[in-house]
């Protein structure tokens, strides 16, 4: 078998502005990036398409540390879909180079199942994220340089500064820091510390923005903190918001590329589901929705996290109507909730699997509250028994869900055809079944609670004293309204990492809670996950390198 | 007048492939970054052509902190070089967000002699500072997860890395921190800082690389500290030089572009004059010379430092034969060192020019040094007197140095066309005639005096206990062959910013001295200089915004 890399580079690729026709733009309104990238320009977007064409979610089950390639099903139902003669865009986030960097080594789909080309999206791509990391970090120095040059009268109270650096790499050790240091002519020395780029409330607005100026009035509302007398302080306090608003000028426009297969794809935004709202820029998925009749996109992690913040969050202000799931699972994933580990996932085990679906059916239940009757793919691996099948399809059965067995990852399109056809018949049996899980008028305790206890499983909320008082002051500054972008591991339904399967009677511990107002949303931040992940002990980076013909290895 | 932004945006810009084939590039070797903007493929490279084409180096007189129009002098005179028939390329640096954040709001030239898209190049450009940024935070990361992972068996001393993070933007506050705070699962407590980018290592690198092979050698040569047992650890010790190169496999290609009179312009890497080598790249050096008869460049700050670096650093490692040298001055800078400050540069005072011109004629002898009779671009504001003029005049004669009034300004190439002559002039009458200041041979005290008393005017230079340490160092690594990268305000010839004019009799402090040994030089830190600039108590990034058709304002 080949590497991914080695696929992705034996792809035939089309000029970027062929694919561009089959979407019927005309190339002179396309913004090259080399020969197969380019931007697309906002004006694109029509509305009245937008609420006509068909937009399918994929989700997944609660999946093992390597993923279940979700994006890989993505790719390849969108392929599917062009097979069977329909005409299909699929929508993606870009990748964040600390997984590429850290355990990853890629976020591209996988097999015969890739965008492309596939080295120039895990690496900078368009630069999209570093315009993000920028903007955030121009509001941190204005911050900063505020403090330092006091006379200005922003008054300041350092002790509340919320807004922290960030960067697009998984690096620990800046989790916690104390800047500042080193005298008077360098600033005030002051805790604070860094997230990664795909957390920062700069990417969260890039990706929930309909245009520059809806950008730039969201940009202002970021909170800052507090004066000395208890007085909020926003970015446009700072006259940040315009600055910030320019560095993202063309990341805001959607990004065009190709699938293996030469099937449209739509890349843009990239917040992680665990720690962010996980999905593409709500521009990209009326980008697709404008230019093809089926949109297929993603949340990332499983429905507790991204397919949740979809809908509650993308979809609700975005005023999108989601027409299908699909949730994708793993005979491997089933098996690690049925108890077994790594080292036994390749071995036939029915009885685990059987065990295992716990979490799937958990799943199921949460489209099912958000209106809708999931489609599973079952993604298959070469090491899968037919006895392990047949227990999902059996499952699946009595659950009244359609079940197709994805073969992607081998085949390309071709391997997901069947699961287009349920697809399809899913959309057109269900034109427009979606409604959120809460309202936004219901106080912060409400809507979490709605969250950990229908989509969950939990049995109840314990907040603690920081909590309490971060409560207490969105609530003083008549924030209650915003939307709740939980950050919580994606290893488990419940905030504990090890917790596989259907954990029930536990208690969601929410640590804190931060104020994203320029986004439209509150983090409470659950159990112990961090907002900028660590490398591993031997980091993918150590294997990323370039031969004598400068092609790039270790990729993946 | 018009400001600088809507002379740019009202510049009639050719489609880049047009500029291409100016210089006989095909169209299909382009890697387009929007309509106006490609990279360059390294096989355009032609080492012949390097030998036999012209290579121009603009310089300055010490500045006024407002800069003297250096990169408009360069513009415009490959612009007026093109005028009186000769095929010119201007080739420059990328502006760093720091300065177009902070004071300057911009670096693409300035009124009729501009580089352009100038919004563009002024922000993110085609993402080479990001790339860099990246590849240095990569290999910090890399660092600090190895010191959390002890196992791994590289045991170095923590209290030993010099190796810092890197930010494109001025952000005093992040000079002095400490990182890795929070407990165990955070990594380990330790002090480091951030360099503004344009002052890391990485882009040092990437302006010296031949190609991608010697890059990821040269990165794999950068010192990181020492281990428990004294031994020097590089970033090849933890295979980061792979993934830092492939993470720059776009950025090491040159940015062509073009001026507002549609003459080719390449633009390529941005180390600052002060804090690093201060000159673009060699490749992008060496590109303009594969394609152009005459290239026009400029080096950071005055002779004493972007120059001297482009001399002995750039041109002695690259193997490259400048040919003549322009050095800019302003009425303005000369009554500035004749001690008149900002509220007086526009009321006519020949006698303070008269004082200030001793900081010219310093210049001048120092391009001598260097086997060069500079010829004197006098950039002319709409203030300067023509008794002022005649003055500097009288003096460049006295000299034996050619004097032109440049009024690219105000009138592009036609107002540099004087200077193009007398710089055609300076060109055939020297082909040849460099030679560095100092042999890489020579020990690296001997690298500093001849610097420091040749070129500064210094009488001593003092070293502190630090920077002994550091010179036992340097030796003890066997690392005294590498070259001299100095660190010194761009205020003055001396380390002491208050001092103008032509300063003697001084000593020059080495507060400490940094290894670059991936880059090929040690940096000695003079005086207070610093790594990371902050913000003014006003930045420009309170007045960059966009209006309601969308145009950027506020850069210029």
């Amino acid at each position: 078998m080949k590497s991914d890399i080695e696929i992705a580079r034996a792809a035939k690729m089309q000029p970027i502005q062929e694919i561009a026709k089959q979407l019927n733009i005309q190339a002179d309104d396309l913004e090259f990036y080399g020969k197969y990238k380019a931007k697309l320009p906002l004006h694109l977007i029509d509305e009245n398409k937008v609420r006509n064409a068909k937009l399918i979610l994929v989700t997944a089950i609660t999946p093992t540390p390597a993923g279940e390639g979700k994006t890989t099903t993505s790719i390849s139902l969108a392929m599917g879909l062009n097979k069977i003669g329909k005409q299909a865009t699929v929508v993606l986030r870009e990748p964040s180079l600390g997984p590429v960097f850290g355990v990853k080594g890629g976020a591209a789909g996988g097999g015969f199942a890739q965008v492309i080309p596939m080295e120039d999206i895990n690496l900078h791509f368009t630069g999209d994220l570093s315009a993000v990391e920028k903007a955030n970090n121009l509001l941190a120095a204005l911050i900063d340089n505020t403090l330092q040059n006091k006379k200005r009268g922003l008054n300041i109270d350092p002790r509340t500064i919320n807004w922290k650096r960030v960067m697009d790499m998984n690096d620990r050790s800046l989790r916690n820091t104390v800047i500042g240091l080193g005298g008077i002519a360098n600033g005030i020395p002051r805790e604070t510390g860094f997230n990664i780029t795909a957390a920062s409330e700069v990417m969260a607005i890039l990706c929930l923005a309909k245009d520059m100026h809806h950008l730039r009035k969201m940009l202002g509302n970021i909170y800052i903190g507090q004066t000395f007398d208890g007085d909020p302080v926003f970015a446009r306090d700072l006259k940040a918001e315009g600055a910030m608003a320019v560095l993202l000028k063309d990341a805001i426009k959607p990004n065009l590329v190709q699938t293996t297969e030469n099937t449209p794809a739509i890349i843009h935004g990239g917040p992680f589901a665990n720690i962010a709202q996980g999905t593409n820029s709500l521009i990209a998925t009326k980008m697709g929705l404008s230019l093809s009749d089926l949109v297929v996109t993603e949340a990332g992690f499983a429905s507790d996290l991204g397919a949740e913040k979809f809908f509650d969050i993308k979809s609700q202000y975005g005023n999108l109507k989601p027409n299908a799931v699909v949730i994708v699972a793993t005979i491997r994933a089933l098996k690690y909730h049925g108890g077994i580990n790594k080292s036994g996932f390749s071995i036939p085990n029915p009885q685990a699997v059987e065990q295992g679906l716990a979490n799937l059916e958990k799943h199921i239940e949460n489209m099912k509250l958000f209106g809708f009757n999931p489609v599973v793919a079952l993604n298959r691996f070469a090491t899968d028994s037919d006895e392990e099948i047949e227990v999902v399809k059996v499952k699946c059965t009595s659950l009244n869900v359609k079940m197709a067995i994805n073969e992607a990852w081998e085949k390309g399109g071709e391997g997901a055809i069947d699961l287009a056809e349920k697809v399809l018949e899913a959309v057109t049996h269900c034109p427009s079944c979606f409604n959120p899980l809460y309202n936004l008028e219901w106080t912060i305790e409400q809507k979490i609670s709605a969250i950990a206890i229908q989509l969950y499983g939990a049995k109840a909320v314990e907040y603690s004293l920081k909590a309490h008082k971060d409560i207490e002051l969105i609530n003083k500054l008549g924030m209650n309204y915003l939307a709740v972008c939980m950050a919580k591991t994606q290893n488990s339904l419940s905030d504990n990492p090890d917790l596989r399967g259907r954990p029930e009677g536990f208690t969601l511990n929410i640590r804190e809670i931060e104020i994203a107002s320029g986004a439209g949303f509150v983090i409470p931040i659950a159990g112990t996950i961090m907002r900028m992940p660590g490398l591993p002990a031997i980091p993918a980076a150590e294997n990323i390198n370039f031969d004598d013909e400068g092609n790039i290895t270790g990729l993946f």
